[in-house]
This record gives structure tokens, sequence and C-alpha cells, in this order.
């Protein structure tokens, strides 16, 4: 159930080693343009930018286009990249990786890397690879299959390299052999009724190609003729005919099969490439072939993609206990954190909050661009403060789907993204920075979070909390407050946090009026929430328009939410009193054996005063789901307040659900952590901890954060390093290489008997304050830490 | 290829034997809220409306929603009804109709009726028949399947249908077993973002349900489980199980399968009733199970639905040397043309000019809605005369798709609707009725048609030709005139003709000022056209922003097009030398083996000047194909002129294409006529001929109004009928029932040798001018009409 669990770690590969034990376990491939999202079974995904995301292998319907949805079922015809085998005396016929004929084979291989993807699938002694990688800066595939007789005996087969197209539109499609291109060529144009459309259309990758370095016997370019009644289990072009037809697809769904006889000795083996991408013409196929089927093509590729993806590789490499855990902090979670900023989750207007949050993450690997991306939202600032749903990040492009619906605590980001900045750069130096809007205004870096403080700190209602209007960071909360009056408690505690973190950094840069105001600003967010929504063990998630107070004890569906629980403890509304009642009431009512929920009882049916969240499917992404990106807050606020050892069950939920102890034996990892595990586990038992499979999501920034920050505890703090680890108990040492500010720390943490706190060694030298000052850049530290062993604690 | 054609008549059913000779071969039922598409192997479409059109059985994928598509392909998981059959003792597996196993049957029929569509399937001597039918007021398939043992033997039998139902939301979708309701219940919740959209929403039919008359053994409701590894060709569930495993889709692609093992006796049958719809809640379950489900349901629905439909009758039926058009006209072709009328095309804006001509249709069969939907669509005409872009027929409906682009040409089709329903009924009245727009502005028809026709005297250029805007018939000739300079002949020509009919008309009401206008126009509009747009052997289609005249000798591709020539025989445009150049270049450069082309040669790419027309695939649709619609004006102007050969060879290809001869002989029949057949006869032989399989087409009403009033020659004229038989020379004889102003009138036609011109005689009285007068309701007229023999035409 809990997917992403069960990959076998193989060095910097992950490997799974059967189609049927995980069988939408997928992994993810992208570059500058692209994004091309995999399943084990050999079904596919991909997306590229033309501004707006663009398919160029298509369902066989005419597909609606949407955000990335979580759980995308398959089903026989689903785009995917297959090559069948037949075995010309015996008639065997099998598919690799595995679908569309799924036969069971006699060993399989899902291989994930970090920049490529390979199978090896074996049935009846012959051994099909197959593996694809992306070039850094071209929409394309790069595929190699490999076939390898292991039977010891000589075989002859045919090898049909199968790439469905689907529907490509309505208005134009087809699809025919061309001898000069090298390849299959479908065409088509997309559909538009508009005269502007055109214009905005014209120079769209409207084709589909897949290009061989081989030639075929024959070919089919007709989905229809290719399957006969046999359909794709035993296409009749396969099994009644000796060759392909070499048939043309004319208005009707392309498809690109290709066919090669082969003879092959006992050990012998045959290579294959292809490149299968979208392109706009003749010429551009053209270009297609001499980049990548041209000497060295395929290798030049990917030593460029390697290059690129350098920036993955982090500001920490850790050794544990856990060498799953490993495995994941040193590869697989930089990798994700990249993929977010480096690809802005293929849409050209992110929300303004995941784009913060983002990029937040990328302040660890990339902070040129981290920094780049606060400049560009802040130039999308509102005159009076507010900042967008989103930020619109190519020339034209507009705000589209949930982006057009007002949600009211895109300016908390500002401040949250900072801290961790500034923490890992200390480039107080960007605060000063003029950022100009579109009406021209110019304003420093500081001026404008200003404002946006300001703006939080207006959007109050007499009781002094937040306005929700139709949803803040939980989107389909939108009928709280769409009539203008109803208020979240998670934001007003969010907003109290931001003015708090935004208050110390004015305070650090010697802005002591703005301090003030923000600091005061915070107090009374806290002292309202404190009179309004406390409910006796937790804090209340709002009240609506109509005066009725939810996600508080009176409530049977939605009783309480984790997110102002976990804000409560960093905005410092909780006393020590309260903080208690609430770790309870959270163990109490939102923990599971798959980690801990985002509210609780999930919702069964419509509230009307709630909105959209009450019609989500119980267990279902933000409706009780153990949706990663809340519990990624819930473990950043246990960090802060010092509960290590809770903080760190949060985090291993969040990586492999309740399997994790297994997985850890086995020694099998996820290869990313996705954006929720279904919940309600109480009502629907049997789903509960499935993966949603989709790796876009916040959580990974606030993982690796956490990872750095608090768990090794080597935090940036203005110009020096902070050395706190907060290794759970049951860990008695461990060891990371920490990359910080140009220079590298060497670090080794143990715990010692008969010590009442933490003690640091730097170069032999202790550090009694924990933290380390005028670092320089290019040097190596050595740095040990000392933790009183458990219970010992002082 | 021309799949219409290929039914076997059996009275008033039609009948297919072969699932592979056809496999696209389709027919459809409506009701007053719904349409269900089937295809002959058990692939469905269904849509209803609320208000929009709306799905309760889904493509497996997130689906874009679109206007009803031509050609849409099949693939394994497409929406359909269908029914599993396991031997429990031999293993045989098939599935009725034919999909999803694709089984070759020992016998099949496809059986078409008017109101029903039954399958008969024998595999093994196990013979499944399962049909539908529809209530007339309730969105709900009304299925019976019956299971007889043919084979000689006892067997044991397990029956699975399976009705899919596809992904239903990405919010929230689930489906399950409710004994309580007697059924499975698939739920899911149309997914919105907005808060206004909620409102809209929240009362739609957002479950799916298939209810049963008796209790299965077992059932299952996830999609995914129900598959496993076989695959719909031999799904885990039926091959490697006894029994379905009772499971639910928990935010899982729900489906309805049901088990029913049976015991058969040689020669027994058992019967199973299902009821297959979408639903809001529990109660509007329970109320579809009382209705349909208790009993005498089904026959009670049957027979409402066969008194609805009889307003499809028709005002004639024929008999003639022909049998099969006599029964396509008879039978399918008024329920066409009723289905139109009564169903708007499922829409709720249907285009103004398709909603004319549809309602120019119903003026046979109900003239009482045709005139209702004249005055509708005159409420909203706008104040300067222009008429919209669609017909809103709900409240709060919005023009959509191609509504909101601008097109010059729907006042065009006030005038020529008039002329068929005043024939038609000798309503004058009509044009008296006051209708208020939606200013509050109250005109008389007849002001708003002055009003229509002076807009489109207004909307010409200094030359005295039509503005074209983005497009007019031809919607996808949309940048010929986007700058707003561009004309269009064909719509100059529609103009004239307009204008002409519209003076007639005003000449007959005494409104002798602007019959006096309206015809000067016409003049004005046919002298323009002539002094501009005659190219020497036929006239051009327009002269795009850029004046450049296309559609004329010097283009390679669309050198001539249909629509002016048609047009131009008319409106009057052209003199008899012209008439004959017009003609001779429509079969030199049009006429193929499968009928007249509405343009030639295809365009092969974009021309930037003509528009979308350019980008469509040649043979698709409008791009050079058979479009019947077109090839029905050039038929009604064919027999305007007086040339009856060729006007009944167009529209005999119209039916069956280049099969027709060939279709006759073999008694064989198409069911409806559909909007094209493929042409591109040169470019792309192997596809031309082929239908669309869309029944929505204007080509229906036209094809009907010239069978009633220029092939039979039954036309009304003002207060009388005029008798003017135009059969073609093939044709001895014919026999007619035409029922007119409440008068029935047998018809029989004969030829004699020896006349030189058509004599009718009414009750054995000379009718020495064809027109019999003072028509009296409710008596039966004996006609005879002796025709010329062919060659003696005086």
């Amino acid at each position: 159930m809990t997917a992403p669990c069960g990959f076998e770690a193989d060095g910097r590969r992950c490997v799974l080693r059967s189609p049927l034990a995980m069988p939408h376990a997928s992994t993810f491939l992208w570059n500058r343009r692209m994004l091309l999202q995999l399943g084990c079974r050999g079904y596919a995904t991909a997306q590229f930018m033309q501004p707006e995301p663009a398919k160029y292998a298509h369902a066989p319907v005419l597909e609606a286009r949407t955000f990335m949805q979580p759980e995308q079922p398959t089903y026989a015809h689903h785009p995917g990249r297959f090559c069948y085998v037949k075995d010309e005396d015996a008639g065997l016929l099998f598919s690799a990786p595995h679908a569309p004929v799924n036969r069971r084979p006699d060993a399989f291989a899902f291989s994930v890397g970090v920049a490529d993807v390979e199978w090896t699938v074996r049935c009846d002694g012959i051994e099909v690879a197959m593996s694809v990688a992306l070039p850094p800066d071209d929409v394309a595939e790069l595929w190699t299959i490999r076939v390898r007789n292991r039977s010891g005996r000589a075989r002859r087969l045919s090898l049909y390299p199968y790439f469905p197209v689907g529907y490509m539109s309505w208005m134009n499609q087809a699809g025919r052999y061309r001898a000069d291109l090298g390849g299959i060529v479908c065409t088509s144009v997309t559909p538009y009724q508009k005269v502007e459309d055109w214009f905005r259309q014209r120079d769209f990758l409207d084709r589909t190609v897949l290009l061989h370095d081989r030639a075929p016997a024959a070919w089919e370019a007709n989905q229809a003729a290719f399957e006969g009644e046999g359909g794709l289990t035993t296409p009749d072009a396969i099994v009644s005919r000796a060759r392909l037809a070499c048939g043309d697809a004319l208005y009707e769904t392309p498809t690109a099969v290709l066919q090669y006889p082969l003879e092959l000795l006992p050990g012998a083996e045959e290579s294959f490439r292809f490149v299968f991408a979208p392109a706009r013409d003749d010429a551009g196929i053209k270009a297609l072939r001499a980049r990548h089927l041209g000497a060295g093509g395929f290798e030049r590729a990917a030593s460029g993609q390697q290059a690129r993806l350098s920036a993955a590789r982090g500001c920490i490499e850790v050794e544990t206990p856990d060498p799953w855990f490993d495995a994941f902090v040193n590869h697989w979670l930089p990798r994700q954190v990249f993929y977010h900023g480096d690809s802005n989750r293929l849409t050209t207007d992110p929300q303004t909050r995941n784009y913060l949050q983002d990029h937040m993450g990328m302040a660890y690997l990339d902070p040129q661009a981290a920094r780049a991306a606060l400049l560009r939202a802040l130039s999308q600032q509102a005159p009076e403060g507010a900042m967008p749903d989103g930020i619109l990040l190519v020339e034209g492009a507009q705000l589209k789907y949930i982006n057009q619906v007002p949600h009211t605590d895109h300016c908390v980001w500002l401040p949250v993204f900072l801290e961790a900045y500034l923490d890992e750069t200390g480039d107080l130096a960007v605060l000063d920075v003029a950022v100009a809007d579109r009406d021209g205004t110019t304003r420093s870096v500081a001026e404008r979070i200003d404002l946006a403080m300001r703006w939080l700190l207006v959007q109050r209602d007499g009781r002094g909390l937040s306005y929700i209007a139709q949803g803040d960071w939980c989107d389909p909360m939108n009928m709280v407050g769409w009539k203008g009056r109803g208020v979240s408690g998670w934001l007003s505690l969010a907003s109290a946090h931001a003015l708090r973190l935004w208050a110390g950094i004015c305070r650090r840069c010697g802005r002591d009026p703005e301090a003030g105001e923000f600091a005061a600003g915070a107090q009374a967010f806290n002292a309202a929430v404190n009179e309004w929504l406390w409910d006796g063990d937790w804090y209340a998630r709002g009240i609506t328009d109509d005066g009725v107070v939810f996600g508080a004890r009176h409530d049977a569906e939605g009783r309480i939410y984790l997110n102002p629980q976990s804000w409560a403890l960093l905005s410092g509304a909780a006393d020590d009193e309260r903080r208690a009642r609430m770790v309870a009431a959270v163990e109490a009512e939102l923990a599971s054996p798959w980690g801990v929920a985002m509210l609780g009882p999930p919702y069964t049916g419509m509230r009307e005063d709630v909105g959209r969240l009450t019609q989500k499917f119980p267990g279902s992404a933000e409706n009780g789901a153990i949706y990663n990106h809340a519990a990624a807050f819930w473990m950043h606020a246990l960090y802060r307040v010092g509960d290590a050892d809770r903080a760190w069950r949060t985090l291993r939920a969040m990586l492999a659900g309740p399997d994790a102890d297994d997985c850890i034996r086995r020694g099998q990892l996820p290869v990313f952590v996705p954006n929720y595990y279904r919940g309600a586990w109480r009502l629907h038992p049997r789903t509960a901890g499935r993966s949603s499979q989709l790796f876009n999501t916040g959580t990974a920034a606030w993982m690796y954060r956490c990872t750095v920050e608090s768990l090794f505890g080597l935090r940036g703090d203005g110009d020096g390093l902070r050395i706190a680890p907060q290794l759970p108990s049951h860990w008695s040492r461990a060891r990371a290489l920490r990359r910080f500010r140009g220079a590298e720390f060497d670090v080794r943490i143990g715990r010692e008997s008969g010590i009442a706190a933490t003690r640091v060694h730097v170069d032999g030298t202790p550090l009694p304050d924990g933290r380390l000052a005028g670092i320089e850049a290019g040097r190596r530290y050595r740095v040990e830490v000392r933790l009183p062993e458990v219970g010992e604690v002082g």
C-alpha cells in the first residue's frame, strides 16, 4: 500500500524486483523543459511547456487538462513506452516492461537512477533492457533498448518497440513512416476556434516523432490497424502477421510501432536507440536526429544532464543508523527539492505559497535561484501589500484554476522563506534590493515585506482574527469566509509567526521601530487567538461567516485540525500547559499508524459553511489524509520546541508510512516523499496508508530544512553556524558533512554518559554556546558533538 | 467504409449480422432529457442535460468536454454496456455484444429499432440477448438481458453484466453495492473551485447506479480489482475466481459488475432487468427503482416513448422502386429530423443557423415546435437586427465554444426557415406575432425580419459584398475577414436569396414597399457577386482582408467551393450560360464516387488568410469532405432548377456513398444520414467515403424537405398544394401518402408516353396548373400524376 517504500537501495540507484508487488510504483525524470513520470509497468505521463503544460503522447480520448492529479489510475491504453517481443518459432509473446501483455516475468528490475530509469525484464530466456534519460535542454526522451539471448540456444525473434501517441487532436491528426527522417512522424494541429489563439499556437510542437538509429524491417502508424481484434494484449498486427503492414493513420489515432527481426545466437545482444519527442516541422526533426542520434549524442546528453543535476547534491551528506534514511537524504530528497525549484512544478503560475516554499528548499541547494524567486514574487505584490494568488513566470501567463480564487495567506510565506534563506546565506543585503512592481513603483525588499505584514494586520476582523476569504493554506476550505466575515485560526497564528519572524529580522538590521510594530502585531494575533479560539484542549480552526466556531470539540467531523496546533507552537501563542494539552490531543485524535492526519475525524459529507474540503473523499488529499505538508509543519514545530523523538517519528512516517520498520529492515527505500498517504484509517482501513504517488509537494523543502537545521542541528545564525543536533533518542551516533557558506563541516555526533547538556568541539576546541562565528570559506572544520545519554538530560 | 450502409431492413428494424464487417456501425436513442449513442460492439456514449451536457458513464481518464465529435475512436476501456458469460464447466468466456473479449460469435445481430436497440449473440450454444430502451422523461437506460441455452445440453454458467462507470471525479469518487437500494451505487462530486460553482452544481446527479430486478450472487464495484492482471479480455475476477469479491471502490475508479450463476437445461431461458442511470441521492434511486423496476415499468416506458415518437411519423409515406429508400424516408429520416428539433443537439446554445434549419425540418413534423423556435430565436435578436451566434435555451446559459466567435450569416436563415414553414403551414399570422427582446422592445415577427434583412444590407463593403468577420456557414473559415475587410461570396449570394424570399413573402402579405426594398437589395447583391466574384466557370468563395480572391481558378488548393454555386442557383445570380458552366465545373472538380465534395482540391496546409479550415485534415469534415449539409444545398438548388436526375444522384450519395447500388441490391439500409463522408479521394483513397458516424447535421432537414417538396413535388403554396414531382428518370412510378393541413393525399405517380408535360388529376378531375386550393381538413384526396416518358419532355 505504501508504495514509495519498497525499492531496494543499490548505491545511488533504487531497484524494484517485481511489477506485481507494487503495480503503481513510479518515479520521474525532468530537465529544464519537461517532466516524464514513469510507472514500473511502462505507463508514462510526459509534459512540457509551450508555454502552458502540453503533451506529445496522449490518452486515447480527448483528455481534460488539469493540474497534476494524485493516484492516477492506469488502464490498458494509458500512454506508455513499451516493447513487444515475439518468438518467431515458439510464438511466445511478452512485452517489456510489463504492460500491455502483463506476462509474469522470470526476472524483473525497475531501476531508478537520479537521471535515468532502466528496466531489465527476462521472459523465457530473452532479456530486454529498456532505459531512458533526458537531455538537459531538449524536450526529448532518449531510449535505449537492448535484447540479449540468455536462453543458451539460438533464437529467432521480432522486436516491436511500441510508443502509443494517442488522440492528438480532433482537428487534424495523422501518422506515417518517413524514411527520409528516419522514423514515424505523427502530425496534428492543436485545435483552436478564435483567431487570437492561432497566433498563440502557431509555433506549437504539434508533431510527435519516434526516431531510430537502425532502420526497421516494417512499421505501423495506425493504432486501430495495429490492434485489430486482438487488442493490446495480442495485437493482430503482431500475432496474426509475420510483418507489420507499414500502414499510416489518416485522421485516425496514430501510433508508433517498429519491427526488428533478430536472429540471436546464445549470449548475443543487439542494441537500439530511439528518440521520442515533440517537434514542429521537418527541420526540427532533423535537428533532433542530428543532436541525439549522431555519434555520442546520448552520452553528451547524459553528461550535460548530470552536470545540471549536480545542484541537487544538497548541502549535507549524512550517515546514521538508518542507511535507508541516509540514501534518501543524500540523493533522493535533495533531488526532489531541486526538482521543485528547477521546474516550478511545470506551471506558468505557481501558487505563491508553493513558489516561496519550494524556493525555501532551494536556499540549501542554489541560493541564487532562491533569491531570484523572492525578488520575482515581490515584483508582483499589489500596491496595498497583498501578495497575489500565483506568481506569473512567463510573459502573457495568467492566473488559472485555483489561483483565480481569493486566498489570504500568501504574505505569510515571505518571512517564513526569509528566515530559512537568511539563516542559510546570511545575505542581509537582499533586504535593501530595490524591487519595481508592475505599476513602476520601486521599493526595497524590506519595505515590501513591511507592506505585506501591514496588509496582514489590516485584514483582521473586530476580534483581531484574520479573514479567510475563499481559503488559506487549505485551498478547499472555500466557503468559511466567502461572504467576507469568516476568519481563520490557522492564518491568525501563521500571521503571528510571520510577524514575529519579521520583527526579529528587523531588529537584527537595526530597524527597531518596525521591529516593535510587528512584534506588537504578533502579540495581538496570539492574544486574539487565545481569546477566541482556544477550545480547552486545542485551538479551533476558525469561525465561519455566520459566527460558528469549527474545528472544535463540538464538531462530530473535522473536530481538530493539525495546522493551528503546529503554528501555535511556532507563534508562541501556546503557554506550556496549553502546549502539553495540544500535543496530547494531536496524539489522541490525529495520530495513526500511518502518521499524523491533517484533520479528524474526516468529513463524510458537505458542510456548506466549510466548503469543498468536506466534499473531498475521506482519506484523499486534505480530508483526513496524512497530508505530508501539514505533517511537515508539525515536525518543524516539534523540533522548534525540542520534542526530538516525536518530530523524528513524524518525519519517518512521512517517508514510509506504517511499514517503515519493515522497509528499514529490508533495506528498502522511497524515491520521493509523496504529497499524502490516504488517511481515514478507521473509516476506510483497506486504503489507509496508500501513497498519492504525487511528488509535487512542499513537504520536500520542509523535510530537507528540518533534517539540516534541526535533526542535525546545523543551522545558520547571522554570520555563524549554530550547532545543536536533535537526534532521536534511539540513535547513539550520526555523522554529517555539511557545506555552509563555502566551508565544509565534518560533524560527528555521539552520546556520552554523565553530561547534562550537549557539548560541541570544533577542531578540538570547545564551543560553549554551540555557535561558531567567523566561518572561513574553503576551510574544512572538524566538529564533535556529544549529546547527553537518553534519560540523563539535565 | 461507408458504414451507415450495411444494415438489413427488417420491417421497421434494421439489423447488422456481424460485429466484424462494420465495427463502427452505430445508432442512437434519445428522449426529452438524454442521448445514448450505441456502437454495434457495445461501446456507448451517453449524455444528459443539467443544464449543460453531462455524463454518468465516463472514460477511464479525465475527459475533456467538447461538442460531439465525428469518428470517435474506441479502445478497450471506452465506456460501454457489456455482459460476460463464463461456462463454469468448460471455462469458455465470451462477452456480449462483442467487446471487450471480442470472441468471434457463431451468430450475431445488432438490431436497431426506432425506440430500442437489441443485440442477439450466440457463442457455443449460449444465446445472449441484450436490449435497451429509454423512458420518455427520465435520464435512465432500461436494459433487459436474456440468456438462452440453445446447446441441447444442460449448462452451468455465470453471467456478469458489466457497466463500466469510469473516472467520475478527481475530487471524490467511490462505488459500493447497496442491498437496500438493490444495486451498485457509484458516488462522486463534480469538482469545483469557485464558490459560485457550488451553487450551480449542488443538485447535480453525481451518482451513477446499476439497479437490478434480481439480486446477484456477488458483485464488484472496483474497476482495478475486477481486471487484475488479466485486463478486460480475461478479467482476473472472472477467470481466476469462482465468485466476484464483493469489493468496493474508495476514491478509486468505480465500476458495476454483477454475477448471476445459472443452471440452464436445454432450451431454458433466464431474463434480467437493469436500470443504469445517474441519480442525486437515495431518494432519487428509490424513485428510479419504483418507476422502472416495479410491475410493468419497462412496458410503461416503452409505450410512453412510442407515443412521444409518434411525432416522428412525418408528413409523407412513400413507395418507390427503391425499397431501402422507402424505409429510410418512412422511418429513419423523420426520426432523425425529429431528434434534431426535439433535442436541439443536446446543447444549451445551439448555433442560430443550426437551430433554424433543424426547426425547418420540424415544420413537417411538429409545426408548433417550429413556430415556437422561430419566436424564441427572434426574441434574442440584437437591437440593430443582427441575430446572435447561438440561441440560448435555458436560463443562465451562455454562448460557448464556436458561438463566441463572430459569424455573419445568422440572419440569412430566417427567410429560409420561413419559406419552408409558411409553405407547409400557411401560417401567415405568425408574421404579426409580437416578439419582445431582452431589452423589452416589442416588434412583430415581420418587423424583426425586416430588421434582420436590413442588417444584411448594411454589413456590406464598398463593392456591395457581405463581410465575413470570423466565419459564415463555414465556421472554420475564421481568418478570411477577421480584420474587418474580408467578404464572403457565399454569404452575399445567400443574402440575395434570403432577401428575395422575404421580398416574396412581403408581397404576398401586401407589404409592397418592403417587398420592393428587399427585392432591390437582392438584385444588388447578385449584381455585386457577378461583378466581383464570377471567375469564368464558377463563383469564387470570397475576398480576404488583403484583397485576395480565393476559391478561384488561380488557387492550387481550395480552387472551387460548392456553396457559392448552389446559392447562385437559388439566388438567381447565375444566368443560363453561367449555370451550365457552374454545373459542369462542379461535376469536373467536386464530384467523386462518394458524392459532391464541399471544396476541392482539399487544403494540405495552413493558409493564414483562410484560417482554421485549411488546418483541418484533408477529407475530414469541411476540408474536402463530402459534407452532406453542403451537398444538401446543392441538391435543393438542383431540384429548384429542375435538374431531377443530378439532384437524385446527390441525394442517394448522401445516404450510401459509393456502395449505394450494392446496398440497394442487398436490401441494406442506413439508419441515419451522417454529417459527412471522408473526401480527398485522390489524396487519400484508403479512407475516402468513410462515414463520420455523426448524426447531428442539418442534412436531415434538407433531405426531408427535398423529398417532400421536390422529389415527390408535394409542396405547400399559400393556401394550396402544388403538385409537381421530379422523379429521377429511371423511376417509372412511385406512390406517396402525404399529410398536409389536416388532409391526406394518396398520390400515385407514373410515366406516360406521348405527353409533353406533367398532368395531374385530383379525384379524377384534371388540375391544369398543378395547384390544388381550398384543401379540406379531414378529407382524403386521390391524386394521379402522369409524367412524360424520359426523353419526351416537351
